[in-house]
């Protein structure tokens, strides 16, 4: 095959496994004849729509067969996948979809893409695209380094970006995934986590495909689901971001649900929580934690199943094929102990965002380091504890406060299910802290009873000045606490009650 | 690291499992931190001695630590391996070293250096050499695709070539072989398949260092010795060619050893007769087949677990990343069924043979095919058969015989423990075969039985007329059997009894 790149995957496992079952989806299963069948005739399909090599192919919708065909056809061609968060706003899907330059946008069901730019193709319209397609390969050269598909990053501030990933960035990043981690070719891969999402696309459905396994593509997390898929489809791997793990573990069905067939859980996206970690270790389950960024396609660190106990809290240590630096203010690097900036150079990085060489030049170095924009803490042996968004870091008093490490502190408390630290302005010390809790349901604790649990446990300077309950925190749809609306609502320290509120 | 070559793998290693042990010897052993710390040294003190980027630095010996250091240092440097296979006549060794214009040659224990060209090392001085370099990295940028080693070719007929392999040619194998085969961390693999050939390099100790584990290095293959690291040490992965696994199923040890701990047997080198694959059956174990050659650093076809039983006799399908082509003479793909000879294609295939432009010429296409010299045929499924070299493809009245076919047919007689066919010139037909066979011992079978044991399994244009027993059949360093020598020996068909000798 001259197609080097992701396109040719489904041709490469179905000449390996033809009958294996690749895609299951609501009592539907597609093996890997029918997802190389079935993603060849759409390929010509879309080339008979006009798709050419280098085009944009968006797709808007749930996770599905077609989103994932769509994917692996696009790459037949030589396109460039663009998937869309359905959970935005129309606005801001214009916005992307322009800013992409989408010639085609496939709507995945209960998509309407009335208002969006560019040539659509409902979903009622998908299988007759397919089945217009000729049948046979498409053997269109591709090269590893060639785009595969642009990403937006959830861009908490301004306008997303499009990270630019090659198929050479997704497929390092999947061999760095096969070093840590010992994928069996009988994995069942439930993937409950948003396709147009980094994670869920590189950490479970390209390592299930290359592998061989079967994906259970699901639209959305549901408790519920999830525990009658493990049990009786026998899931191996999942992902999920910390909050998904911990609605499992709070869900009734826990105890008593029967998890016997897990292998391997990935969580990420989000710091994980010590008590959830606990209350995986008591069933037996390791929660496998990492760090990384849709612009490192994404891991960047990973913390092997063997250190999970002994190194718990630290994101682990480089991939295999992919190196870290903490950068210190002044260049050098972070000792041991200290903070520095984390920054990324490796075959999974990106070659930078989609027509915004500033804002790549921003991030990217010419010797090819990316700057993550995120701090980090490595210890004696490496270990890198993220501790936070450079811009989340409060200064108060010349000292500088993680607010990670104080929600983490929090977390400890057992009354407190959720938490968020910001910082806020403050005459005296410039900035201090405020803690956002969401209580755990039942529990009666007062603010003062929190924050006397931190006492002792952090350094004065490091304890909040205020601690507000609230009902709930916002998270965007990859489950990443948004800190930024956070601000926007409880930024001014005079709104309501302090420590002793 | 700017190191992207397996220079820097003890040190990707070393940050991510520091204690685990990487190489046991003789009952000494030594963790990834010990192997990086050493690397760096000896690649400090060869720098020390004039080895500079792109210089050859050969080895001399059998498995020993010093040999898998020497080949990290000099990814370290930048510089180019060039394993050195002790069984070669002086002469030969010579030729390479000379062919190679390797700048410096570390020999092992026991090598006598003198009249080989160039700077030596002896073993005696190896931890000198080791304890005189610097502490710490050295930081030399190199690239995946630059040349990481020579090998060279085991060379049958004429003077051998050397093959170069990059960096990218030797980590895209391994990837390969991790698609195919899900090693954990903690595997122990025991190696005594000697490392100057590709498949034990690139099979056993790659993947051992890449997912961090245990390789234990043995200088020769010895049976009571292999039973008993098996039993003691636990050994859960090895590589050997069919002669070595079969020495090991026909030991007294074989009914009772303790086999429980192994996991993956890679077997290659040569067709592995079915008997064979049966006694490892039995024992609930698989034979892990494939073809390959030096040139493709060497996976280029795979068979896996799941289809050792119903593919049996085939190698499998290409490796994921790897391209196969089965070339009729008139230069179409061959049909399903047809022979043809092979090509392959991907990212593990060589750039060329070590200054040999024209050889490289021969074998390489601009398009980047590399022919194999091998013919094979596709079933419908699209398993391939290697049937046989072309040049040992015997032409008997305008018939094509394919002496890997009748060899099947006769192992498939109780009394023949090993056997080889050539064809030897015939004034009626041209060329007729001739079955050169090692009875087992207390075997009584006379020739003519073994004749009639083929008649009716086979065409009659098939079945060789001439068929001789013989004491052993002579094989190289890896156990390949060499047919050069029998064509020498048994070529001339009046030298000995026919069919009915």
């Amino acid at each position: 095959m001259r197609n080097q790149g992701l396109g040719s995957w489904p041709a490469r496992r179905a000449r390996m496994t033809p009958d294996r079952v690749a895609l299951s989806h609501r009592g539907d299963h597609r093996t890997y004849r029918d997802l190389r069948t079935r993603t060849d005739r759409l390929a010509h399909a879309l080339r008979g729509l006009g798709v050419r090599r280098g085009d944009r192919v968006a797709y808007l919708g749930v996770n599905h067969p077609a989103l994932v065909e769509t994917f692996f056809a696009a790459g037949l061609l030589g396109a460039v996948f663009v998937p869309l968060n359905h959970r935005l706003t129309a606005p801001e899907l214009s916005f992307v979809v322009e800013d992409a330059g989408a010639a085609i946008v496939l709507l995945g069901d209960g998509q309407d893409g009335s208002g969006l730019p560019g040539r659509h193709v409902p979903a009622g319209d998908y299988e007759r695209l397919v089945a217009s397609g000729a049948p046979g390969p498409i053997d269109e050269p591709v090269d590893r380094d060639d785009p595969c598909l642009i990403m937006y990053t959830s861009g908490t501030t301004g306008h997303p970006k499009g990270a630019v990933l090659t198929h050479a960035n997704l497929t390092w990043n999947v061999v760095n995934l096969l070093v840590d981690v010992p994928f069996a070719h009988d994995e069942v891969t439930l993937i409950s986590a948003p396709l147009f999402h980094i994670a869920a696309l590189a950490q479970t459905l390209l390592p299930s495909v290359l592998k061989g396994g079967r994906a259970i593509l699901e639209p959305s997390f549901d408790v519920a689901r999830v525990f009658d898929l493990i049990e009786t489809e026998r899931v191996t791997v999942m992902f999920g971001v910390p909050s998904m793990f911990g609605f499992l573990a709070r869900s009734p069905r826990w105890p008593s649900a029967d998890l016997s067939s897990l292998r391997h859980l990935l969580c990420g996206g989000a710091p994980v929580p010590m008590p959830l970690i606990r209350s995986y270790e008591e069933r037996g389950l390791t929660l496998l934690q990492g760090y990384g960024m849709t612009e490192t396609a994404p891991g960047a660190l990973f913390l092997a199943a063997e250190h999970a106990a002994d190194k718990a809290g630290s994101a682990g240590v480089p991939c295999f094929f992919t190196d870290v630096r903490l950068v210190a203010p002044d260049g050098s690097d972070a000792a041991p102990g200290e903070p520095g900036e984390v920054y990324v150079r490796g075959p999974n990085v990106m070659p930078g965002y989609w027509r915004r060489p500033e804002e790549t030049a921003k991030v990217l170095s010419p010797d090819g380091w990316f700057r993550s924009g995120d701090l980090g803490v490595a210890d004696e042996d490496g270990y890198v504890r993220i501790s936070d968004r450079i811009k989340d870091m409060i200064i108060s008093g010349g000292e500088n406060v993680y607010p990670a490490e104080v929600e983490s502190a929090l977390y400890g408390h057992a009354a407190v299910a959720e938490c968020a630290v910001i910082g806020v302005p403050d005459e005296r010390w410039g900035e201090v802290g405020k803690a956002l809790v969401v209580l755990r349901p039942g529990a009666t604790a007062r603010p003062a009873d929190l924050l006397a649990h931190l006492d002792g446990r952090l350094a004065r300077y490091k304890i909040p000045k205020y601690l507000e309950f609230v009902a709930e925190l916002p998270r965007n749809a990859a489950g990443k606490l948004l800190k930024a609306p956070l601000r926007a609502r409880y930024g001014d320290p005079a709104r309501t009650g302090g420590a002793d509120g």
